[in-house]
C-alpha cells in the first residue's frame, strides 16, 4: 500500500528501530522486564518525567489506557472524559470489561474538556446508586488534533485534586503535542499535576512502544499483578524497552513528531488554497480534518485510503506520519483537486 | 546476561527475524490486521492446520490462552485442566478476571490429563449451582516437558465432544512437540479433533509471535471484538504476521525446535552421568527437570540463573533454547559437577 | 417516618402480602424455584404475557435489569438508552461490572427514546473498535413519569429488529403504565415486539417482587446459570413467587397502580392551583415533577422527605404510593403553600 | 411437599417472622437501609460481634460470600479454601465473575482447613505470574457438618495475619455452630481474629436474612458502592433488617439451631441402630451424612427428597431443620428400614 493519510499507524517504523532491536538481541536476558534494558529505561523515565515516575510497558494503546484507568479507579468509580475520547469510542468497551467502571462523557466542541464541562458530572458523591467520579481523562493531543495549553491541563489537574480525583492523559501522540507546544514531556504532564499517562510511540515511528507511566506514586500499587492479569505483560520485554529507550534518548520522538506536524501544516496550507474544502479544526499536530462534498471524498478514497470522521457532516480525517513526504502531500492535493473538478 | 537455562524466553530472536521485519517495513499498510502480510498468513494457517483454521494474532501467551478460553466458554462455564497448567498457575488469574469462568483442576503425576482424570469433573451438568464444564485444556508439551501421543490427544478430544465440550491445546511450545513426535502441526491438532489452539513462537526464536488458532469453525464468533475488548489487538500487526509467516514458511519452527530438543537430550545425557542428580521427568522436548541437593542448586543458581520448580522437593528446571550451544551445556555441566564436589 | 412523597419504595407492602406469605409457608418446598408456587407463577406469566414468556425471579430492580442486559448482550456489545435511564444513572455501574458492556446514552427532552435518537448510535457495525449496538432499553413509564404509547414502543421494537437488535423495557413501574394506558401487560410488551422485560412489583405494594421476563425465546439461553452466577438466585423462592402470583392474580397490580396514579393526578391538580410552582413533565403515572423556588423546596424537605431531581434547575420529584391518601396530599399541599408564603 | 431432610432451606420460616414483618410495615421508611430498623440492627450487631462490627445486609448466601471476598481481595489476589467449600463448589463461579479472583483449593478429609493445608498455597508472594494469596475462607460449620474449635479458628486467623492476609468465615449456619460449641457468636469470630463473616439466618428459620459482617474495620472501604454494584442492595431493607433483628434479639437463632441440632442427633442415634448404614462424618450440627447401598437410597429418594452427596461413594446427606419433628425422624427411619429390608 502506498504511503497515504489513513493513520499514523499505517506507517512502519523508523530505520533506527532495526538497529536497536539488533543491539538488544545479544545473549540472554531475564524476561518480563527484569532485564538491563528495562532497568535503564526506568531510569530514563525518571529523568524525563521526574523522580517519582514509574513506567509499565504494555503492548498497545488500549493496554496503556486500561492499565491507567485500573490504577486510578475501582469498578464502582468513574472516569469523566470527552464523548470523542479514544477510551470511550475506540476501545470496544475494554475499560468496562476489564476494569468494570463507567465512563461519564461530555460533549465538547473540539474534543477538549474544560473544568466547567467536567463539573457537570461532579455530583452524587457519597450516593451509592451513582458511580463515584474518580478520574478525569483527557487526550493530548485530542482525537480531533487539538491541544490543551499547559494552563488548561493544570486547571483540570487542580479540579481533579480538589475533588480527590486523578487526572489521566492519553498520550498516544504525546510527542506531537510536546513539539507543537515547544515544551518538555515533564512540563506538559508532571509539572501540570498529571497523575497517570498513557505514553506511546507506536504512532510516531516505533514498531511497538506503549506504556502506562504513573506520575503520582500513590497510584503505584499492585501494578505488576494488574498488568499481568489483564494480559499485558510481555515476555521479551527488552525489545520493547529498547525501542522506548531509543525513542527518548536519540531524539527520535522529537524528530519524527516535528516532521509529521510540519507535514500537516503543509497539507493544511495546500488544502486551504483549494476551493470547496473547509478545514474544520485548528491544525495543531499531525492531523487535518476537512469537510468536502461527499462524492468527492468518496472518489478520493478510491485513490487513497483515509477515514471519514463524521459521515453525516462530510468530515474526513487526514493523518500525516513520520514518513510522509512533501511529494506525498502534493500528489494527494492534486488528486483532491482532480476529484473536485470532476464534481 | 550470558546464555543459560532459565527459560526459552530468555533467549532473543533468530537472526532471520530482523530481515523479516525489515522486509515488512515497506510503505504503509492497513493497521489491525487488514494488511497483505496478515492475509498471507491466514492462507498459510489454512494450509498448515486445515481449511477451517482461523488465526487471531495476539501479543503473548496469556492473550492466546485467554482468547481461546473466551472463544469456548462463557463465564458460568468451566475449563478442566491440570493443576500444573500454565492457565491455572501462571496467568495471575487472567482467565478468571477477563472471562470470569472457573478452572477445574486435576492433580496429575506428569502434567498430563487422561480421560479418567477429566471425568472426575464431568458431573453437575444442568445443576445451576455448578459451573458447567465446557472445555478441556491441555498443554502440549506440558509444563513438565512431557508429551501427549496423538492417540492421547484424540481420546481427550473424543471425550470432550461426547460431553458437548471443546478441547483446547496450549501450544506455546507446540513446535518442540511436533519435532519430538515427528508429526505435522495438523496431525497433532486438527486431525486429533482439537477445537482451539494457543499457538506460539516466541519461546522458539521469534521476537513476538503468539496467536489463538481456531480449528472448530463453530467457535469463530465475534472473535475480532473479543480480542479487541480484552486489549489484545495490535496496530502494526503486519510485523507480528510477518514473523509468524517466516516461522512457518522458512522451517524456522522446525530448525529451532529440533535444536533445542537436541540440546536438552545432550544435557540429559551429560547430567545422567553425574552422580547425585536425578532426572525426574522423561526428557521429551527442550526442558530437563532435575532433583539435586539444595545447597548445590542454590550455589549453582549463583552462577547460572534457573528456576526452582518445586523447592520443597529440590526439583529445578533447566530449559534449552534455540541458541543453546554444546559448549553452553558442557560448561553448565562442569559447573554443576564443581558445585556437587564442594558439597 | 410518616407517609410522604419520597419514593414508591418508601411505602411498605399491601396487607394481602402477609396472607400470601403465610399461605406459602406450609410444610417444605424445594428451594431455588423448583417448587409448586413458582411453577404456578410460570404458568400465570405465560397467560399474562403469552405462551413464549419465561420468568426469572430476582431480588431487585438492579438484578432484573442486569439479568435482562446479560440475556441480550455480550460484553463487546452495547445497549442504547436514555441518559436518564435507571440502568445508566442509578445502578452504580452494575451493567458495566457484571456484564462488561457499554451503555450508549442519548439526551432526551422527556426521558423517551425515539427511533431518530436511537439511530444516532446505530453505526460502526462490524468495526471491531466499536462496541456493537445490540439492544435498545427504554423505561415504561420513564424515570420522568412519561409514557410511551404502544405505537412508540412498536416503532422502537421494529427499529431494533431491523438492526438485529433487541428491545428491553425496564418495567419497575409497569403496572402504573398499563393502568394509565388502559391496556394489558401483553399489549404493551409482547404484542409490541418487546424482547425482554424487567418486571417489578416492589414499588407497587409488594415486599419483594422483581423479575426478568423474556418474551423472545431466542434469549432464553443459560439463564439459570447466569442468574445464579450474578448472585441473584433466591433459595426460598416460593415466597417471592407467591407475592408475584398474588400481584397478578388478585388484581393487586391494577388496584394499587390505579390508586397511586389517581393520587398523582390529585396532587397535580392541587399543585396547579398554587402560584409559584410549575409542573415540568406531563403527569401520566404516579410521579409529579415540579419546579419551585429553592428556599421553598429546601424548607419543605425539612417537613417531608423527597428528592431534588435537578438541583440546578430547582426541579423536585414527588412520588405517590399505593398507600398515599387524599388527606396526605391535602396536608402536603398545605405545607407547600405555607412554605411558599414564608418566602 | 411434606417435611423432609433435603435441605434446611426447604423449610419455610418461623412463625414470629410474620409478626416481625407486620410490625415493620407501619408507615413509610427510607429505602436502601437508611431506616430505623436497619439502624437498630447495626447497633445490635455491634453488641453481638463487638464495637467495630459492621453489617451489610444482602439477599442470599452467594451475595454474602461474594461481598465478603470483594472486601478482602482484588482480582489479582486469591482466597485459600477447602475443595468442598460452598464458595468453590456451589456458587457457579460467582466469585470469579464478580470479583475476578482465584480460589486456591485444598483437599481435606473432613471439610476443615488446617494451617498446614493452607500453607501449601502460601508461596509465590511477589511473583507477578501468581495470584497473590490474600484471604483464607472457612465454613463454620463446614459443608460436611463438621466444626472448627475456637482454637482452630484462632490458629487460622493467626496464620492469615502473619501473612498479611484475612480470615473469612462462611457462616450460613453459624447459629448451629454456636449452639453446638456452646459459645457466643463473638467468641467464635471476633475474639478468634476473624476479619469478615457471611452471617445468615435463612437456613435457620428466617424468610430472608443474609449479611456480610465485617469485623476488621480496615476492610470497611467503599462497601456500600460495592454491594450496590454487585446487585445486592435491597430497597425495602427494613423488612430484611427486622428479621435479622428478631433473629438475634428474640433468641430465635439459638432456639431454632438447638432444635435442628438435636433432631440431627436423634436421627444419628436412630440410624446408628440400623444395620447397613454408616454415618461417615461426626454429627456435630444439623446434618447427617450416611453411606448406604445405592438401590436403597435411590428407592428412599422416591419417598423423601434428599441429595446424594457423593454418588460414587454412595454417600447421601440428610439435613434437619428448625421445624423437623421427632415424628418426622421416626417416620423417615422407618422408611429407611423398609427400603433396606426390600434389598
Amino acid at each position: 500500500m502506498k504511503r497515504g493519510f489513513g493513520s499514523d499507524n499505517h506507517s512502519g517504523f523508523s530505520p533506527e528501530v532495526l538497529e536497536v532491536l539488533s543491539r538488544a538481541n545479544e545473549d540472554h536476558a531475564m524476561a518480563y522486564g527484569d532485564d538491563e534494558v528495562t532497568a535503564r529505561l526506568e531510569g530514563l523515565i525518571r529523568e524525563t518525567f521526574g523522580a517519582e515516575a514509574r513506567i509499565y510497558l504494555v503492548f498497545n494503546g488500549t493496554g496503556a489506557n486500561v492499565l491507567s484507568i485500573d490504577a486510578m479507579c475501582r469498578s464502582h468509580e468513574a472516569v469523566v472524559c470527552a464523548e470523542t475520547a479514544h477510551i470511550n469510542v475506540d476501545e470496544c468497551g475494554a475499560p468496562q470489561r476489564v476494569v468494570g467502571c463507567r465512563l461519564l462523557t461530555v460533549d465538547t466542541p473540539d474534543g477538549k474538556l474544560t473544568p466547567d464541562l467536567v463539573k457537570t458530572h461532579l455530583h452524587g458523591f457519597g450516593f451509592e446508586h451513582h458511580s463515584q467520579p474518580k478520574a478525569i481523562s483527557i487526550s493530548q493531543p485530542t482525537e480531533l488534533g487539538t491541544l490543551y495549553t499547559l494552563e488548561e491541563i493544570k486547571s483540570l489537574a487542580d479540579l481533579a485534586h480538589e475533588y480527590n480525583m486523578y487526572l489521566h492523559v492519553d498520550g498516544a501522540r504525546l510527542a506531537n503535542a510536546a513539539v507543537a507546544l515547544g515544551c518538555s514531556f515533564k512540563e506538559m504532564t508532571t509539572d501540570c499535576g498529571v497523575d497517570a499517562l498513557s505514553f506511546g510511540g507506536t504512532k510516531n515511528g516505533l514498531l511497538m512502544g506503549e506504556s502506562c507511566v504513573l506520575l503520582n506514586p500513590k497510584l503505584d500499587m499492585d501494578m505488576k499483578y494488574r498488568r499481568k492479569q489483564m494480559t499485558q505483560l510481555g515476555s521479551k520485554m527488552r525489545f520493547m524497552a529498547a525501542q522506548m529507550e531509543c525513542y527518548l534518548e536519540s531524539g527520535m520522538w522529537h524528530r519524527n513528531a516535528a516532521h509529521s506536524n510540519r507535514m500537516a501544516q503543509l497539507l493544511r496550507s495546500e488544502v486551504e488554497k483549494v476551493e470547496g474544502v473547509r478545514i474544520v479544526y485548528p491544525v495543531q499536530v499531525n492531523s487535518v480534518f476537512a469537510q468536502l462534498p461527499r462524492e468527492v471524498w468518496k472518489r478520493l478514497q478510491e485513490r487513497y485510503f483515509f477515514y471519514d470522521w463524521d459521515e453525516e457532516a462530510d468530515v474526513v480525517r487526514w493523518m500525516c506520519s513520520f514518513d510522509t513526504t512533501e511529494d506525498d502531500i502534493h500528489a494527494f492535493v492534486n488528486a483532491l483537486k482532480e476529484e473536485l473538478c470532476r464534481k
